[in-house]
């Protein structure tokens, strides 16, 4: 089975690494293909904080916030991104024998994209339109460098970066990217770990997750989501609707969260 | 022809990038199988700086300085040199066409290494003796991974990270690193590539290059050599003497550097 498994993100990294790593050893000796995909948002943060370079963010008008990535933003992106939390992954795969091969999405040409040049930006009462920031929307997924690579036996973990057509490196909604790649590498699952269980009815409340949503059905439970499950639901739903076979929203703080995932705990996404 | 190619370091990595990129570009399309291992200093020197990690070296008893890499500048390490310098080599060659792909030798196991737990450091007239340094001894070279990058047609861009046998991720000399690829890899060529034309018989004046060095005779030439060019001169007789065909010490300001290294503009050391 070929599973495409996203961890983000906002919890920070250092969370449940090693239980995460361990997993992934089990289903590899399974005989399962698994390439891992990385946030990285609050290590791109604190980096920033420690940097003085101040971590922004665009309110599009029609609500969804995203990261205002200018040059000295994505320098920071870079190297928190590709250069910590990558490293990091990789080094808790190897630990526990798993042969782990870390790469950002510009190797081998594999996330092509085209920079958004001009983003309306709600700030306050007015829109302004913001011509710097470095993020792209994907044009192209080219998955012969993972596909070689699973082929040899080894785990990618990818850091989802984007070249633009200018050459520049730009960034991208992770989420966005898990769905775009478990899509292009056809996989029978896409798995969105977090620091929830799932999509929930009432936040507050952990037992009251929704356990499955069909496609046809996920715009009337977007109400309910905050920002950052709107686009895992969003991920979600765009990668069963593009042909995998299933995605699962799950908790990613538990011991064995890919398995767990695999076996349905979480809100399941399917045609 | 394998050709591995070490770029510092040094000079930055900004200087040639795309005279290199180019390079490497019609090297690869002429048939050859390029590997391009990489330094990093200044982009560490320059990060430490920004966020208020001394950098500090150490001079062992027999006069070799080395970066002293405690966890703070390790992290600092890692996120210059796998995310920033790294990242931007890869996206210089895949602008001017070539499927460059980024990894450091954690990935696949590449570089284990034995940490140096007690270093002999030379501080005026004392001698003192430092735990806590995240420096390593190359233990074993697995060429797996980029051997199969190489047979997909790939060219890996390797940043030289060792994981030691605990577990921790670890520094190690990258003229050192590029020789012991080198010879891993039975590789036909080791180039070694700076801001100098290679050993000069006068430092000062550029044309007193030394064309060719027989690895027998090189420890004469070790006395005119600069702290920076000894160790590159270890590395090319430690190459030669392990099997590299020749290993070429140039200059990577040139346009064309590695294919005029591979012409013999250079010090050439030969069996």
């Amino acid at each position: 089975m070929i599973v495409v498994i996203k961890i983000g993100g906002a919890a920070g990294i250092n969370q449940n690494l090693t239980g995460l790593a361990n997993d992934l050893k089990s289903l590899v000796d399974a005989g399962n293909q698994i390439l891992l995909i990385h946030g990285g948002s609050a290590e791109v943060d604190a980096l920033g904080e420690r940097l003085g370079v101040p971590m922004r963010y665009i309110t599009s008008p029609s609500g969804v916030r995203s990261r205002y990535t200018d040059s000295a933003t994505m320098e920071v992106f870079i190297m928190a991104m590709a250069g910590r939390v990558n490293t990091e992954l990789v080094r808790q795969l190897q630990v526990v024998g798993v042969k782990a091969v870390g790469i950002t999405a510009i190797s081998g040409g594999m996330f092509y994209g085209e920079r958004k040049t001009a983003i309306r930006s709600v700030e306050g009462s007015k829109v302004k339109l913001i011509r710097d920031d470095l993020s792209a929307t994907l044009t192209s997924v080219d998955t012969a460098l993972v596909e070689h690579l699973l082929a040899g036996g080894y785990l990618p973990v990818v850091c989802p970066l984007v070249l633009a057509q200018g050459g520049e490196v730009c960034n991208i909604d992770a989420d966005r990217a898990a769905a775009a790649l478990a899509t292009a590498l056809r996989a029978d699952q896409l798995i969105l770990l977090s620091n929830v269980p799932g999509l929930l009815e009432d936040v507050s409340n952990p037992s009251s997750l929704i356990r499955c949503i069909r496609v046809g059905e996920a715009e009337s439970y977007e109400e309910i989501a905050s920002a950052g499950m709107k686009k895992k639901l969003a991920a979600a739903v765009a990668a069963v609707r593009s042909g995998v076979k299933r995605a699962v929203i799950a908790d990613g703080r538990v011991e064995a969260p890919a398995t767990r995932a695999i076996r349905s705990e979480g809100t399941v996404v399917t045609p």
